[in-house]
């Protein structure tokens, strides 16, 4: 029952005075760590110049990783392995998965980068939304709603898992190779969601309004 | 490191097609609960009248309580007190309390729609984003960060609160007013966020898309 | 196994001396904060005179809220409604609820009262302290151990709830009027448990060793 | 704010039929396990008339354990040891952890029947009620929230226990005899609790009167 | 992908210098109080001897008991008759029970000494590992599979034990007395576990090479 | 109190017959999912080999991973950076992170080989012990269990790690460089724990027996 009065923010002509933006500094300030960035491999150079091309900016994670090579290339080796090399999940199922993963540990810089890739690959900002704030609450497909059953429980009880939870997905219509790929897009971003949050890495502001 | 590819979609010239709105069905269907709306009173009608007005549109909730006259008028009631009544405690401020704690208990309803509010009374809707992931991510005054510890801790282990907590909010400046009040609005979301999970309710789909 | 030596209190002609009386304070220091008492309305007069009368006390909740006239008359009209008015739970059913969500909160002043009120309601002691104690240690119809279990998982997991609980309920016997009452009232009492607890809320002694 | 009507029950003339006395059956069907009685050693025998002539009863647990004679006689000797032999902790205080004990584990047979023990030892029916909802909300001396703390995160978390703790109950006024005896009789109502639960030992219902 | 370079320690002659033997003092210093050894009794005296003759040492709980010797006798009697008298579970059942139940309570002492037991009752190595790290990886038989699920529900959430988890190991083939023996000793470890952990108690270092 | 029979194995002339080894299959089948080996690339090939020679066997995560050859390149890549690469954590604080997050997660791969790693690396089998069981129980330098603890955190809480946390780490003299890499580290085995889990991956019998 939310009743935002723009008007009263209209007449005192800006916004809330007493609060600076929230994004203020998360551009800038990527980690709460004082890592000197290294000099860039030519492999990595250009990498970082397609992302400007394409994206518009250096998503602030690969500038987090930047401060020594090998751990920059490695980490973009990974990450576009599994989110974006063939597989039976699509592009779009592999960013619910994140998102509903870093929900699961809270994570401000995952749940920002990821919320914003669900909004836009599947043209609803709301889906985006629900992975985010409750998956359940989501109407979801038999499909997705195991899916996500799976690598929510492999995100907060992984110790339980057992041969009846691979049944369900594969009786859902996941191949042993899908199962193995919601594994390790739901292990992946249990990793970046710890070094993200130990760090506290800093989303690029513009995420919070693309795709909206 | 989320690469959303808006031309893809361009290309298709509408969303993925496998997915329906996320937020179908949220303006029509608001509870899972079978409940036919009751008469309004004059009084009840003038407010939604002026929801219409002033909104553009009558909050799920409300409609949601329309079962029932008296249920809907001590809603109403104590929602109108604890939210926009005088209090030490700024409309924002409230609100920031309502998303924290909706946080914690994932309601989709109220990180919605509260969500929404924080985004417009501040002007930052990057604030709104921050309370509804992980206030703790935040970068608040010393005031609002005892004012939402305190709230999260009253949602969480409620039983573990003692006068030490109490101390830390008068230290910060909170008079014991306030502190009623920070209780009295932390507790009234543990209700609602519960009421709202348990029917089901869907919030107003027009509440994703303000004050971005 | 306990070995209660009655006769050895009584030897010494007096209760423990190294420990006051644990309600010592209860009837007069009503909360942890400083609020100064309101002047009451012609209509709050009139209830709590009514209270004195039935009661022969005044809730200590009741006295809380007294500093503030709105926010009384609102906590009046929403317990009154919920507590009392007509609905397909009858009101030791609701006093049920009551009592296991606050068993799971651990809310001393409401385990106090509601429990009284169970015991009193049911003429069955036992039964009010199996709800504060454990209400799966008690011997429940189908109808109230799946009551039960609504209200305990709204407490303690409401993001969970899901329509296959709903349907749990409908299929013992609960129409939808009735599901919006269970978590109404759980949703209630999640609000009342965590003012009280905020505030370190006392309750008046007399509950102790009423219907005993 | 609990609104017992005992006029309603008293026109009906007796307790709320819908419901049987919640204890019904306890002193009889003691567990839900099948296991015959063996025939008791004259030491047992002297016992058991021992408890019959200072309790009136033989309380629950004793008959639950007399299918195994060795069985019974070192769960006596044990519970004897720690609960009744000299000890730096008075017999109340070793009462009170039984409760706080059993209160986390949410144990029914032993909340009631060390409950009604806190209840006569102490003198005070309330201190009896605070230790089985939230020993937090009692009004403790140092001492006895220290022994308190330490006995429930024995409970809870036994494994964090550190020298921490121990110089915590150490500068209170505990020696290292008196640590062992908290840790022992904790670590007694951690065991009793789920032999309890695992086999639904119920109550001698005498003792839910008993020292109100 | 562990890949231990024995040749590295090899070459530099000895183990790492910057930590000494982390089982240093355990056979010293049995626990962190600060107790003074009673005079044993003849019993006791035996009772040690033949430890040490069959053993080859006398376990440190009871070095860590004997400083009050009724507490030390009824611990040996006790422990005596759940894990060695005649019962419908095995030695090596209910030392795994043993392992499962201190591995929910991460409990060093226990782990150490009953890890070793289930390697030599068994034979194998494998198993002992097992119970430590993970029941649910181990390949158990349907027996051994519900035993553990009870002993460790029991152990995490007894309150919620209720009939339909001893039928079901009724139905795998467990007697009622079994049901109370898996029930005690899974109870019995919990009182250990906690004991240890209090107390810092600490396992003699012989365990660690037993039976591997 | 373990008393191992190892005679009465004897005399029965061998291990338990009720209970296969519990690591048969482990070396043969490696996971539960059916993924068929891809062809190795020349460099794999000559690190299979290398693992081969130096080892005697080829760790089974590489060979679940071998289904797919730019997984397995990256795995081999992010593992060899992270746990191999110079650091200012030595190769045994970083097997000491792995085992002590790997507890949390019960991870029955990684407790098992990477136990095996801390246990050679250290030249001190208990280590590896403690470890696995509670780390807590070590007595570890302040570098060690300032360290441990942030993993732990990082594993448990990673949306509560603040700025404290980390100035406690650089209190005790770890580089802001230092505090990445036991965030990454911590994070890799968070992947690598859910992944091994959700596949339930089985690790080299061999394991067991090294370096106790």
């Amino acid at each position: 029952m939310a009743k935002p009065s723009k008007k009263a923010n209209a007449i005192k002509g800006k916004p809330n005075a007493a609060l600076p933006n929230a994004a203020a500094g998360d551009d800038t300030t990527i980690t709460a760590l004082d890592l000197k960035r290294a000099a860039l491999s030519p492999a990595m150079e250009a990498y970082f110049a397609k992302c400007s091309e394409k994206l518009g900016f250096i998503p602030n994670v690969l500038q987090a990783y930047a401060f020594d090579l090998p751990k920059l290339e490695t980490f973009v080796a990974l990450y576009n392995d599994l989110m974006l090399a063939p597989s039976g999940l699509s592009k779009q199922e592999r960013e619910m998965i994140a998102v509903a993963v870093s929900s699961q540990n809270r994570c401000y810089y995952c749940l920002v980068a990821h919320g914003a890739a669900v909004r836009a690959l599947s043209g609803d900002p709301v889906l985006g939304e629900l992975m985010a704030m409750n998956y359940r609450a989501a109407r979801l497909s038999k499909r997705h709603r195991a899916m996500l059953d799976f690598a929510v429980k492999v995100t907060t009880e992984s110790w339980k898992i057992e041969e009846e939870d691979r049944e369900t997905l594969r009786k859902t219509g996941f191949s042993d190779r899908d199962i193995w790929d919601i594994a390790a897009v739901a292990g992946f971003y249990n990793m970046t969601n710890r070094v993200a949050s130990a760090t506290d890495m800093r989303p690029n502001s513009v995420y919070h309004a693309q795709a909206r």
